[in-house]
């Protein structure tokens, strides 16, 4: 048993995540698909690689990650797969394996990647249009099959990686940025517990000129409407609004800086 | 093969719903993931529990339902885990499992509810923020793969129980209220077929000013843009417009009282 | 392992996609559930229709393809399986079958349908209102299992079939129409690459007043904000605005009519 997850931004009122499926599973019968979701931003690649690097740790190891967020589709990008640790990655070579690849590499795990050139492993007829269905689901398939990458194509070390803005120290303490807006306006920031250098109740946390005192350990400590900071299941100072959206009551979204001290 | 469904408000556009799938996945290999919805209204736990209560008796015996509306997660309100008749339950103890509950006392099944306290069958590291995926899910693997609820905590026979509104009698008719307003605009109420004392056809309907003269068989037997009520597929008393939205006709929501005579 | 697909207008937050999980598996524990989408146009037969014709081709033989965008439920229209070429399909007889069924015509599949008319491979208490819980998802589920179609209902030959728009030809090329808008806005014709008499870069695509020369290969070829006509992933003509909107640009829809010469 293998999973194979699909991140996209396709959306779900079409055929395509569906067909995804159809064709995974039409080559890897036993295998299981669990989406993670069909509604990352239009071609916002770094949405796509901040999620697969949220989602990775919490799958058991082999599972296939494929991720279409594929604005160069047709062009000559090239399409990728990849054994990142314990995670295998396929999609176009645009950076959405950057979190994978950098967590690869804390972990001292194996990186190998192959840029995909062996059609034998694709369906007979490819789009310009649609690789998700035509090259990237047939390929994860045959990687939860058991075939290796050097069966799919020649190695590489140059993948694409994006520049993920890094936390910068100041006297005082380090300014960083909102990564991600989430559905409940929550501002994810890229700020860690490891950049604490005091106790959580005495931390200050100022953004777009608001400053918040402490860090609450959850919501239910404070109460509806107040401006809150946390850091959330995935690790990352957020600054939320309990019972309400920060992303509106600041007026701010991605990219926004932020102070911690 | 046990089915583990999940019902939450977490939406589809972030990482929280393929998570829980990787994590009970990586634990019970052979389990089914069914996602019976992601898009509860944020923080509603009546309506999940709604939810809950009316899609249960579709599912085998021995399916392990995962609830996940949790406004007071990271405070001391307690994890659950419970068989409750034919099915199992968790999540937390905020009313979620009050339908299941008492379609377990109506049929004489068993109750069975423990509290949980043991870690063992959590992720090594559990946050403030998402027990869904560090608690409720690994936990709804453990019960697939066979473990009985007296390891997983204490017993329990306190649950919190919500205070759904009840039909009330009075003279030629009951009176009820709308429960659930779903996506096209009906407005299901908690009235039901056994409170009708005459003919379906000879009924009369009271909602919001109007009144509704006899109870449709089916959408079909009326005219586009028709005000009707109908008993709906869960058996309750619905009052729609065909091809329209009630909500917005009658300009009404849940809680709004509807009187059958 | 047998794939089980579900093409419904029932969206996502309500309990009705699970619950038709839920029933399926529940008879048919080793079917696969692979959800097409449950966004169609709520009461779209066409929307319907064309969507299970594109994704058919993508999944395995014997795959069984349930479609509920069922506006006559609870009347006298039949409920229909069938066998067409390698798919089965189960569903209202109201021409969602359509593109499958022309398509198993075309490629000399065979082609065999039943009025479902044996309650014993149906849910025990059938709704006016839900046919798809109560009649079709346990249906898809016994022909999973193997239950042969004439053991389900007695054979016909007048399937309800949609007329489905045709492509005419017209001195110098042909005229054809937008069949589909897509969640970014590109708008689907019924023109296949069997139309074009030239070269595809000397083409010329007329709509609402518009006129695009060439047809490209790929989106990655042109510059955002350009209008633009390409053959998408389905083989029909599209015309797109590149990280745009066409349906928006242009201001139409489908049925507008589109001149390929």
């Amino acid at each position: 048993m293998t999973i194979i997850t699909f991140t996209t931004d396709f959306g779900q009122s079409d055929y395509d995540a569906g067909v995804l499926a159809g064709v995974a599973l039409g080559i890897a019968p036993q295998a299981r698909i669990v989406p993670l979701t069909h509604d990352i931003p239009r071609h916002d690649v770094l949405a796509g690689a901040l999620l697969l690097g949220r989602s990775a740790p919490y799958f058991p190891p082999g599972t296939v990650h494929v991720a279409v967020v594929d604005p160069g589709v047709g062009t000559k990008r090239r399409g990728l797969a990849a054994h990142l640790g314990t995670q295998f990655f396929v999609g176009p070579d645009n950076g959405l394996l950057t979190l994978l690849y950098h967590q690869a590499i804390e972990k001292g795990g194996s990186i190998e990647i192959v840029h995909l050139t062996q059609p034998r492993y694709w369906l007979p007829k490819v789009s310009a249009i649609f690789h998700g269905r035509d090259v990237f689901a047939p390929v994860a398939a045959h990687i939860a099959n058991g075939v290796s990458l050097d069966e799919l194509g020649t190695f590489i070390q140059d993948p694409v990686l994006l520049d993920i803005p890094q936390v910068q120290p100041f006297e005082g303490g380090v300014r960083g940025a909102v990564q991600h807006v989430d559905a409940f306006g929550n501002l994810a920031t890229n700020i860690e517990p490891r950049h604490l250098s005091g106790p959580a109740a005495e931390a200050r946390v100022r953004i777009a000129g608001r400053e918040i005192h402490g860090i609450l350990r959850a919501f239910g400590d404070a109460l509806p409407g107040e401006l809150v900071a946390l850091f959330d299941s995935s690790g990352r100072l957020s600054v939320c609004v309990v019972n309400g959206s920060a992303a509106e009551v600041l007026g701010v979204g991605v990219g926004e800086k932020v102070e911690l001290s």
